[in-house]
């Protein structure tokens, strides 16, 4: 971190600011640029409150020079993270179909869509039993139900499932869930964060709609730091004026996340634009452009689906979606070109 | 809701469609406009998911003419809701300042604060104890111990207070606490507010970074849905583009949702700027654009807060502030003139 | 257009609405939905000013049906429409590359430039000769001499050559210059765009940073009302949040505009990210989503360019980038599949 | 400025960039900060490229120190600029109302506007001439015409007139207009910026929708380095992902610029929100963040106004605006509060 004091600091605050860092376990080189001094501090920054810094009279501007990111930095871990659920590999050349209905609605339902994301190329099973619905109004879900339903359609078949949780107390609901997903609005919900630290099983992260690359990171973190490495990042799209898609997928997040981090990144085309029609090209771009994996949501019935209708896809136009981007795969960029 | 068809809408699937909105309790009244069949939804259409009527083949357009909300809607409820916090009220012409430091620290400095924010004309105490913070490695927070310290400063000063609630398993640690916050992160984890539905405490909801005004009335809705009623919005910025300040500060958020809604609206010039030269200005805009109230950080000592010390002022500065913003109440927007 | 009016409309001022709209040549069909009347208007309603009829106190809310712009609307030109730049074709399946430094600087520099991209697979050259620079102190282009530069090179090359154009005063130098770009700043420099729709040359139209794709179709057609039909859209990033990456490359725009458009599109992942590491990845994902072009700064020593070096590419990792395009291109989407 | 090179930087690239920046005429200080080396740039650094510098390998970050505006910095001007419109006073303390129609239309509108609004307290008369319409196909002003029928206004009111320019080439029509303005539209046109440095009249700059406070600032730059020091800004709302307002306004923008800048700073609720009942809440937080004067729509029959119809208020309306924004001016923010 390098902190640019104003031009004739004050001598006691320049004290106290000196004392303080000392304590914090931070050596300070300090060095005279220009007319205004800098100070270099060296040490364990990644606790240091930039804001605090700046805040003080004395200081002109601060710049962080390490990320404040440690087990999420592809710096200390050169090579890709694989992270396997149930069996199945993303990350590291390994690459992902996650397709399945928005919403489980019944038995049939799900093993219809199971069987026909299986036979269109899925190698992962999803579907939601616990919605966060932006109305009180609107169908929560089937919850506890939902999963035993995810859980048939799983053994059924044989696709390893993901499912999001809403709060820490649902977990005793997925036992048998392979791989559990933090919605976008929960990206910051720390408290969650922290306690899908001490589970034992891989967690896609979800990008929140209006956070950065660098707070996504600073997400996983929390994650990991609890112990479990195991994050699979997920950029859905993020808020901005336009409004003929319902948000803008961020594609350069997949190439700038693949420099920042070792962690496998997927895409989910069908959140990012809420139309049916923009799966396929947006599939495409995110699998071209280096994505480890796909998120796709397909319905049986796009009419009779309870909820976010509008970015579903028949099982035949998963099919059509999946066999153009295994066709394109081999021409798409590779992690070992962008994590230099 | 209104729903415009597609030239020449297959007979099927338009059948589809009325036996699913009739199964929904709404009844269609349809008009032949231009050369597009026009479907008028009557009814309770609070529940009907616009994006998937908007899914289907034979639908060109859905527009909604009735909010979303009713709880939180001043159609229904025309005159100011007020709120009443430790006997202390916000709303329908009652204005409350409160003030307080981003994180308790210690008991000195809480008491030196309560006493500071007190004779400078703060009517509520705010204190941080669980901190959501972007770093796992920052300061999270004395969290139930800080609670505690800032029951000692409200029992000092007789300021009521307000503190931030992560997690609804928190909530034991806050029978005394008068107001509970919901902090930006938090404004669509909605299993926590449909659990502070259930509690009888005033709730101080503020807007998330990128939420519009309509998704938090939405949120509002989730808590006054399960009977609380007593909720207090919070307009604190957004994320856009401009960097020279943390956040934007929305102000046409207060007249507008004045006029959408009865609760009452207060705004938080310290978060929504980051910077503490700012908190004044912004603090005298919003007071005079018809806020009930404003959230004010405050710290005894700046140079040595453990968070979010660039935008704190010190108690002689906040007292400035609040004469300020006392002064030019009289002349601000009235809510009356807002609300029609 | 559709327009709700609200409960019980004042009837002298809903006649003064009819008698308006009838003297704009508008037909009226009303009807009567829920508790709202509804007015379908019937006619040429690109002319009728939305935000004016909503601003009445008898209308709810108004709603456009029809597109407001006409000679850029697929609707009404269902085929691709297929732009030639000196003899080189855009769109309706043939793809360009434009390649180029971002400004004009030595006639040596033009030289190498041009036979290096020529070389590496471009089938267009680019090079700025008027800049449009944020700051007044910096480098403003080589203006005229700029342009002759950039024609000697088309020369040495046999490439047909991009230049952009800041003031109607300028196409003076623009005589042997095969395309004239619109820059992003001035895609709603309206007076420029008209003069341009009475030139016969194609114009290579950029999208604003904070430009709608409503608003990009609205530019192009007016340099297509002026008569020149000969007009390429290109995405080059938008305004957000994020700051990992100068701007959002916006992928999704390709897809919604190809449905919208029968219009060709380019990309230039070189402005979107501001970040030469990026364009690889970012062309491949453009091309992958059925882009018609891309637009790539190169430069032959991005130490000594005078702007914009940090997006810039050596000739020799542009080959890499050319030849990874033209590798994906048959897996890409294709435009019929877009356009329907 | 400083520059972080990356470890152990490769010798010759450092020495390429030492020569290149010395022929720049600026001196190097170098340190050893960390284990990273730090150069302090020190002389004008206004013209050197930050981009160009990031982008060169041995670099890892750049971070300016001196802002790249002379001219509109405050720090070599700290007294307030006081620009005289028609011998209206804007600034220093000067407070300044500026009303009239989006569109001039007739003769006796105008007379009745300008009448309406001189009762009403305005001190400056605004009416639009040529008109920047997204479509082609939208009323583009009455051109020289309406600066006639503004002109007769301005004598028959004896109010001074403020009107756009959309392209150097109308200066002939300006020559008894008192102020010019640039629309947001035009806020980086920087051919037309330059040719107003030249002019001797006083220019009202509005912010584009997507500009930062610092680009705002480079425009102005642009009309002070040209000898026309008398530039007046214009807050008028910023594009963001809130659709309940047209625009955003960013009233943080006030005190920011009052801080970085001399130059008087105005506002425009009517284009920053769209919606007439926005404008009191709006005008009256302008002021009391410490404005120095506002742009207000005024139409005597906003039914028929030909543009921005949503917009306007009647001279009543107004009226009443304007008496509240003068009894609130002396609680405002003072410019000395925020210029230290």
């Amino acid at each position: 971190m390098i902190v640019v004091l104003k031009p004739n600091p004050d001598p006691e605050q320049l004290d106290n600011l000196t004392v303080w860092l000392t304590s914090q376990n931070i050596t300070i080189h300090s060095s005279l640029g220009i007319n205004n001094l800098v100070l270099g501090l060296v040490g364990d920054t990644s606790t240091i409150d930039m804001e605090l810094i700046k805040s003080l009279d004395i200081v002109e501007d601060v710049k962080r020079i390490r990320e404040p990111y440690k087990n999420a930095n592809r710096k200390f871990h050169p090579d890709d993270l694989i992270v396997e659920v149930g069996g199945v590999k993303i990350g590291g050349g390994h690459f992902a179909i996650c397709a399945g209905p928005c919403s489980i609605e019944t038995e049939d339902q799900m093993k219809q869509v199971a069987m026909g994301v299986l036979e269109g190329g899925a190698t992962l099973l999803r579907g939601g039993a616990f919605k966060p619905r932006t109305s009180p109004y609107a169908f929560q879900g089937l919850g506890g139900n939902g999963i035993e339903l995810l859980i048939k359609a799983k053994k059924a078949s044989g696709l390893p499932v993901v499912t999001e949780i809403m709060e820490i107390g649902q977990l005793k609901y997925f036992e048998e869930v392979d791989m559990i997903q933090v919605g976008a609005r929960n990206m910051q919900n720390f408290q969650l964060l922290k306690e899908l630290g001490h589970v034992d099983k891989p967690i896609l992260l979800k990008r929140g709609l209006a956070n950065t690359i660098d707070e996504l990171l600073m997400s996983a973190e929390y994650i990991m730091a609890g112990g479990n490495e195991a994050v699979v990042l997920c950029e859905r799209g993020i808020r901005t004026f336009e409004t003929a898609t319902r948000n803008t997928l961020d594609i350069s997040a997949i190439p700038v996340l693949k420099k920042k981090t070792h962690l496998p990144v997927m895409v989910d085309p069908s959140h990012a634009s809420g139309i049916a029609d923009l799966v396929k090209p947006l599939a495409l771009a995110a699998t071209a452009a280096g994505a480890d994996g796909l998120m796709i949501e397909v319905h049986n019935d796009p009419q009779h689906a309870l909820c976010d209708g509008a970015q579903s896809l028949t099982p035949e136009r998963f099919a059509d979606v999946a066999k153009a981007v295994f066709a394109i795969r081999p021409y798409a960029m590779r992690s070992e070109e962008m994590s230099q």
